[in-house]
């Protein structure tokens, strides 16, 4: 595979919430799903919480393993939004209140005949030297910064970050999936399977266990990014899964001839 | 707070299937709740592939931070799941065919009158000097090695090996935790609550937006682990509430009579 064409991602999910279980994440699935279909590969995701070490730790780890890096939640006016603050800190930069924020923000109060409170206002502050992201739901922008992209934990204001964001995005060659249903169990499939992926090293074959009606099967799940490869290995898996039945069926006359 | 009452766990998702969007992981939320009610701290969650340095990189990092690390995946029969050689290499021991998990899948297959394949023998695997983790669902163990507690990934057999992990923990005085119904907005409480959050230090206050019918609102959660700190807290949170309320209804009365 040519690694020239693969372009890294890692997500930073960022709430107490999060860890409590207060609230089940919505964003890293969606993420993922918006990743897979731009050609970026998400390799990585951690959760922390709203704790200033804790997120430039994993901020400083991940944004200098991936070529991008995606976060998500305390961007808001309350005292437990501290990512800005953070992503300041992990860049070692100040802290500031952006004048375009303000605007943007003071304007959106004033029409709302809403206090643009000090709690408002915190919403304006993003690290010195990021650029902003649109929020088209609830206006307050998310931010970027070198490589490392602040977004809203809310996941309408998450998803449509993520919309502006990726257009702006270096991306690789999408990675292409063939999704296979076979009706035998990964224990029966287990070593053919293996087989067929080792001979296939330009594709990842995935297999994922299915129990429906007290009957096990697999979905089968083979990835890559040319489309000859994939296609040559699920031309093996359905042969396999070919090979399989035949070998029952005669298994099973043999059986009823004795 | 008395640190001695705390004890932290930290969870690893494995799995390419979480990170490419097919399958969004439901065990994350899942162990939260349940640590939550026991009185363990999950501080921090790591999603990687199913990748043996990726695995071995983010066990280690863990295990030595945390007083244990749950995972999920990867323990199936299949080639793509290697969580058993990763957990071996990352305690520098080696994988071995564990004879009693040997013992208990031969007698469930021979059972139910299915083959017991190389694939199938693959899930009795475990490093060696691990101890079992019963899996009523479906037969094949997790394990425990060190502080680390390797479980499936399927839903229903991850929740079941957790059940029977969790009376096993150490655990710490449990997080209580009370939810406020704030009528406003988080950008009109933002600078009230952080001085209630300030004179409460025993206590961690999160606030999360609502917006339901074109009105924002907040729900505050108040946690921590003494009740009478939670509640001290708790009581400044509803006089706030109260006090912006007659704030407002003094302000709308002068507008009346203008």
């Amino acid at each position: 595979m040519n690694t020239e064409t693969v372009v890294t991602a890692a997500m930073l999910a960022i709430g107490d919430e999060l860890l409590s279980g207060r609230t089940k994440d919505k964003n890293i699935g969606h993420l993922a799903d918006m990743l897979q279909l731009s050609g970026i590969d998400l390799k990585e995701v951690r959760i922390v919480a709203d704790d200033e070490d804790a997120i430039v730790d994993a901020l400083n780890a991940l944004r200098g393993k991936y070529d991008y890096v995606f976060t998500s939640g305390g961007i808001g006016p309350t005292h437990d939004d501290i990512t800005a603050d953070a992503v300041a800190k992990a860049f070692g930069v100040p802290c500031d209140y952006d004048a375009a924020a303000m605007t943007l923000l003071g304007d959106m109060y004033q029409r709302r005949e809403m206090e643009f409170t000090e709690a408002r206002k915190r919403m304006a502050r993003m690290p010195r030297g990021a650029a902003h992201i649109a929020n088209p739901v609830s206006t307050a922008p998310g931010f970027v910064i070198g490589n490392v992209y602040v977004m809203a934990g809310v996941p309408q204001v998450f998803q449509a970050m993520v919309d502006n964001v990726l257009p702006t995005l270096r991306t690789g060659q999408r990675v292409l999936s063939l999704a296979i249903a076979c009706p035998y169990a990964e224990g029966d499939i287990g070593m053919l399977l293996a087989a067929i992926q080792k001979a296939h090293p330009d594709t990842s074959i995935g297999s994922y266990p299915r129990y429906v009606g007290q009957k096990f099967s697999t979905e089968i799940v083979v990835r890559g990014r040319l489309q000859q490869a994939v296609d040559a290995a699920g031309a093996e898996v359905h042969a396999m899964i070919e090979d399989i039945r035949k070998t029952r069926e005669i298994d099973e006359n043999r059986s009823a001839e004795a």
